[in-house]
């Protein structure tokens, strides 16, 4: 199996480090991740500026690329650029922090799963409900065991991926696996607002992270349960539903 | 009417002022756009930097302010920080170039539409089918139809916005307006591989733009054809239909 990884929190983050070890028995992995943080970069692309390509060599078997762009450039190059043979998956993280809710709109961990999806890939994105003291190993262990479902199960389909957050508590707090859709509730968001030293004035976005939204079939909630959860999204943001009311629109 | 406008080509394009033009009657513009050209940002937001706020007159009417940060940065500082009251609607573009079929995710100017839909405000993203020679002055019109049209039939629904392409061909030759899905044809691209003059190598990202996908229910097809597209995007990526096959998977 040929796997492919990457993330937004960078090649030399330990989230990535631990999915490689762990994955790395299920077959031939490449890695090939930003060279420094890109967190909360959407599904940005790099058009204005070349990308450039380092080989990076962490230790142990830990090898890969680092690219001086996002993941969802990552993910392009490697399958246009450095890899010979098209991966058979493409797993993103771990994520240190939860990407859950409008999230996944901003999320670099998703993107680069999307843009797997989009180039026809079975993709997952995985990611640790917490932002402090990361313990990546029962994450690891159930990336493992999702890249082998994913396989057993034939792959995703076109233009899905699976979204993965992991609560973080010890594996015998874990309660199960939801599939649950992504939930609609927004971050409380607010700009500081100070003054530089020169008296000019910048502002640094700063935002509640919701722990509950009270939605039990969706994701926010799920973790905050401790339960596991998956979320399949999809590249196709059209919203078929209001389509029909649409049509009824005098726009002559 | 209080109207906010952004855009991803910077508040010193073209698009933007033409929007800006044909608006002016409508209401109390208020203009927060990108300090330079931020393509194909996804819907990145700005965590790592602070942002800053410039006053920008370009002369006439036309008064706005110039983030250091991504249109979608622009459209939260905006509502959170910068103007007094909440805007009746959010409006992004006019850009140069089509944003349809997978381009929607990778686009700014709908990434500013997005985070207006996200934070609860009817939201259109407006984009000229053409990346040379462009004449806003017909989609110009149309964004005024539109914001009118939103109005009248009391918003959009809460999450959805509307990702509108104009054909770039003079307005006696446009055929009409159709409301259809987002394409799910990917771009052809490829890695243009080259060498400093320092003989390190470095890449551009390059593609050939669809300019047909033959799906007559789409927005690429409809573009080409010289309609308009409308396709209401919304923010939940939940694949639902996935989901009842992903819960008979055996994950303990």
């Amino acid at each position: 199996m040929k796997i492919l990884l990457t993330n937004d929190d960078g090649i030399y983050a330990e989230g990535i480090r631990a999915l490689y070890l762990a994955l790395a028995e299920l077959g031939d992995l490449t890695v090939v991740a930003p060279d420094a943080e890109r967190s909360a970069v959407g599904h940005a692309i790099t058009l204005s500026d070349p990308l450039r390509v380092k080989e990076v060599n962490r230790g142990g078997k830990f090898f890969g690329y680092a690219v001086t762009g996002t993941p969802a450039d990552c993910v392009k190059i490697a399958i246009r650029a450095i890899l010979k043979e098209r991966p058979d998956i493409v797993v993103s993280g771990i994520n240190l922090g939860p990407n859950v809710g409008y999230s996944v709109l901003y999320s670099g961990t998703v993107s680069g799963a999307t843009e797997g999806a989009i180039l026809g890939i079975p993709s997952i994105a995985i990611s640790l409900g917490t932002f402090e003291k990361p313990d990546y190993s029962y994450a690891a262990k159930f990336a493992k065991k999702m890249v082998t479902l994913v396989m057993e199960n034939k792959g995703l389909p076109q233009g899905t991926l699976l979204n993965i957050n992991i609560p973080a508590v010890p594996q015998d707090r874990i309660k199960g696996v939801r599939i649950v859709k992504q939930s609609k509730r927004a971050i409380e968001e607010r700009f500081d607002k100070r003054e530089d030293p020169r008296k000019r004035t910048y502002y640094w976005l700063t935002g509640e992270v919701i722990e509950s939204d009270g939605m039990d079939d969706a994701d926010i909630e799920t973790l905050s349960n401790n339960y596991i959860s998956i979320t399949p999204i999809h590249c196709d943001m059209t919203d078929y539903e209001f389509m029909s009311i649409l049509k009824e629109w005098k726009f002559e």
